[in-house]
């Protein structure tokens, strides 16, 4: 370290280490879900405690600090616009909500989140909630107490959305997400009324290996490079990034039903196409990366939804899939069309359609609240649970292996922030397609020829590159030029729905 | 950090983090070789620089200094052969190595090493020597920089060969591969003078994966646990571990020669046997590695030659062979020992049999301390390559690619230290393994019915277990109850070649 470098360079020096160590543990970490033998999981968690803890200490450290006073003095003339301002702001945020959480609370959370989580993956198959209920009870106190730390927070799920959702607070979100809820529920209503839709052709068997070569090609037709990335196996597919050069994606492969896999690919190919399009520049800062949670699922929604579950799109797929799958022969574009987009009352959110998908992810988040409230004991939430689907979704699980204890976000750290980025995205995915469609016009035509590049150049140019530089609720201003609204979402949906289901 | 602690626990919790920076390296490395995208090496090796540099400071921080000489002070009445004694030991010598080399030092051997990496990639298919002799020159400058940093070594490589087999050094070891040199040089002479024996069965084609599954199945007969362990294919194979239940092994295959893949799996295997088998009381600690590059490479050489090119294995193994591979259908296993043991004057050392391999090795060592000395400058190596080959191999390369360009070692670091341990363990496998039989009476009739447990839980529990806790000449002492020798390893290659060859 030359120790007349002025500060910046000095501090960006600081933040490459903490980047190498934050990519680092995300290579733990990917492999440790498609690679690592089962007997290394032990030595594995210490491995990334420790990556996370040094992470930790250096961002907490008094001479970064120093070296971010000296900076924002060094650049106070700069414009709000200027990329090192902006890598200051970021780095003052996340340094603030660092230091204000003494390191034994992350230790016991560490430890109490093990804990649960192989309790839970005990628990689970054997639908044995009260197993798990006074951990998830613990879980609700520590993120609670969490939220302490963050005295200025008008609710104490909002330090919890501050983390993946910046500039989210549950004012904004909760009335956004009960419009949303009130619109949906009659449309999925007028949807299941309408005719049965067969799913006797994408539920055949297809063969594993050619479902993910097929994949790998859908995924290299919208951009994804495989000198910069990879596809591979995992149980919970994931996209992650260990530098804009290296992005990877994985997938499960289900043979009794061609769109888990190929659904799953085109999502996570979302997730990977932002992080490769982030500006080289931003490399080993914490500005490179997607804006936020909510932003981030708008990409893998957008490549996955308003892409690969359009008409036109299906258009171009059909033949495709024909040439690779025979099972396919006598299908008809309309029919894989309808099939793909097939509107069900069911349990699971991750193997839900699109137009229940919210209503999943909104009783998961009106429960959060509750049990961060205090209004919901742990004790009630099973019944809290079944009462929602029925009110929302209009069917109820008959076990809490399907209902309560579904997910494992609950059971793998602190309960709240972790599903509101699932609707942000959806509903932010039709504003920056919409926005995309108004610069270049539609992009059907383009679909229908299997050509891709004109929507990712524009989403690269206009969204991508930016990687963390703007917060999310500038972004959005910035790209579509106005608020996130749920309007649009809604008109999309209702379009689409009423000309499948003919309401 | 509880402050009342004592010292020893205070030190062990740095090593803790330390070993965890080691091992998420190595992790790093592993995916670099396997998995990674080719786009992704810049960001990759900076992190490992990253990792490296933090690994370095942690060891050579003040901190640890006043913790080890506090324990060193709290264990001053334990035994030599307590454990923990064992642990102040190792982490004193590594930590005196690494203070005394100025941070400044590694740094530009990191970016030299590179540079010379890169240019060296390019210079071989080229076989452009000019292209990296400078480089090479300032290797060899750096190498002597580093051994003068050690200002008490008798000879410039001694610093070089203590990094990886402590306890060594040329006095000790230049007279004793002369003599092997010169046991080995009228050997070779005698088989290659014998009958000349084909390789049409084990050089016809043999399927990809089926060699891969095939190379599995022997490894997991040797003891080899896929609970703790996992086959990848690398360009160049090697086993790393990232913890005592986590030993990866890796494998190349070449489809027109099925050893080159057997036996490089036999190989790993044995590397990863041994790192599995040291004591789980020894994890996060650096006692949890073999003790040297030589004590290691005698067990990959143990099982891949004592174990895999015995008659005794391939007598059980040639029925094996012909149930998976048609084409060995007419073999008998006297043409399948022979073809496996087939002795012959090459140029290349991975590919190079048993009774050859250790000249390849002793014209490198030769070299090294020659280029260390001064005595030889880089300019005349290629010609001085050319003149020892022929002198002990009896062939020379008629280019460079083949010759001084053809390992990696002097093109990714230091000259100096990369080579002895290959015939050091070589020498040892013959010594342990007839320690073994000492023990538990001839293998032979085990080898015979395919059972490898016997030995493997001998090695495991008079040797793997120890780790790091002894240092090699006392290990090689405690295990087989004498110093290194090369008698053992002249006489087993005399006995088996004379009989092969008929001499």
């Amino acid at each position: 370290m030359n120790e007349n470098q002025p500060a910046l360079a000095k501090l960006k020096a600081r933040l490459a280490d903490y980047s190498a160590l934050k990519d680092s543990r995300k290579v733990l970490s990917w492999d440790e879900s498609t690679n690592m033998p089962p007997a290394g999981a032990t030595a594995r968690g210490r491995q990334m405690a420790v990556l996370d803890r040094m992470a930790h200490e250096l961002l907490a450290h008094e001479r970064t600090a120093e070296l971010l006073s000296l900076c924002e003095q060094e650049l106070a003339e700069r414009s709000a616009d200027d990329v090192d301002v902006q890598l200051l702001s970021l780095v003052r945020r996340e340094r603030d909500r660092a230091v204000r959480v003494p390191p034994a609370f992350f230790e016991e959370l560490g430890n109490h989140a093990a804990q649960t989580f192989r309790a839970w993956q005990e628990a689970r198959p054997r639908d044995d909630f009260a197993a798990v209920g006074s951990l998830l009870q613990r879980s609700v106190e520590l993120s609670r107490e969490y939220s302490s730390f963050f005295p200025d927070a008008e609710h104490p799920a909002d330090p919890h959305i501050a983390i993946s959702d910046t500039g989210f607070n549950v004012a904004s979100l909760r009335p956004l997400f009960a419009a949303l809820r009130d619109e949906l529920v009659p449309l999925v209503e007028a949807a299941v009324a309408g005719p049965r839709v067969s799913t006797s052709f994408l539920r055949q068997h297809f063969d594993h290996d050619e479902q993910l070569a097929v994949g790998l090609e859908l995924a290299k037709r919208f951009g994804y490079d495989l000198r910069r990335g990879r596809l591979d196996l995992a149980a919970h597919p994931f996209a992650t990034s260990f530098s804009v050069d290296d992005v990877r994606i994985t997938t499960r492969v289900n043979e009794g039903d061609l769109l888990d896999c190929l659904g799953s690919v085109l999502h996570e190919t979302g997730h990977a196409l932002y992080e490769l399009g982030v500006a080289p520049a931003l490399e080993g800062t914490p500005l490179r990366h997607g804006a936020s949670s909510g932003v981030h699922e708008s990409q893998s929604r957008l490549w996955e939804n308003l892409v690969g579950n359009s008409r036109a799109y299906w258009q171009w797929l059909t033949p495709v899939l024909q040439q690779n799958f025979q099972q396919l022969a006598g299908a008809t574009v309309d029919q894989l069309y309808r099939e793909a987009n097939r509107v069900e009352r069911s349990l699971i959110r991750t193997e839900s359609d699109e137009l229940t998908y919210n209503l999943h992810v909104i009783v998961r988040f009106e429960l959060e609240l509750e049990l961060l409230e205090g209004s919901l004991s742990v004790a009630d939430l099973p019944e809290a649970w079944r009462q929602l689907y029925a009110d929302y979704l209009g069917i109820a699980p008959g076990n809490d292996r399907d209902g309560v204890m579904q997910d494992v976000h609950w059971y793998a750290g602190m309960v709240g922030g972790a599903f509101q980025g699932y609707t942000i995205g959806n509903v932010l995915s039709v504003q920056f397609f919409e926005a995309a469609e108004r610069d270049l016009g539609p992009q059907g035509d383009n679909f229908l020829a299997g050509s891709f590049d004109q929507l990712h150049e524009w989403l690269q140019r206009n969204l991508y590159r930016y990687g963390k530089r703007y917060q999310p609720l500038e972004l959005i201003e910035l790209v579509t030029g106005g608020p996130l609204a749920v309007g649009p979402y809604i008109d999309y949906l209702r379009r689409k729905y009423s000309e499948l289901y003919g309401f």
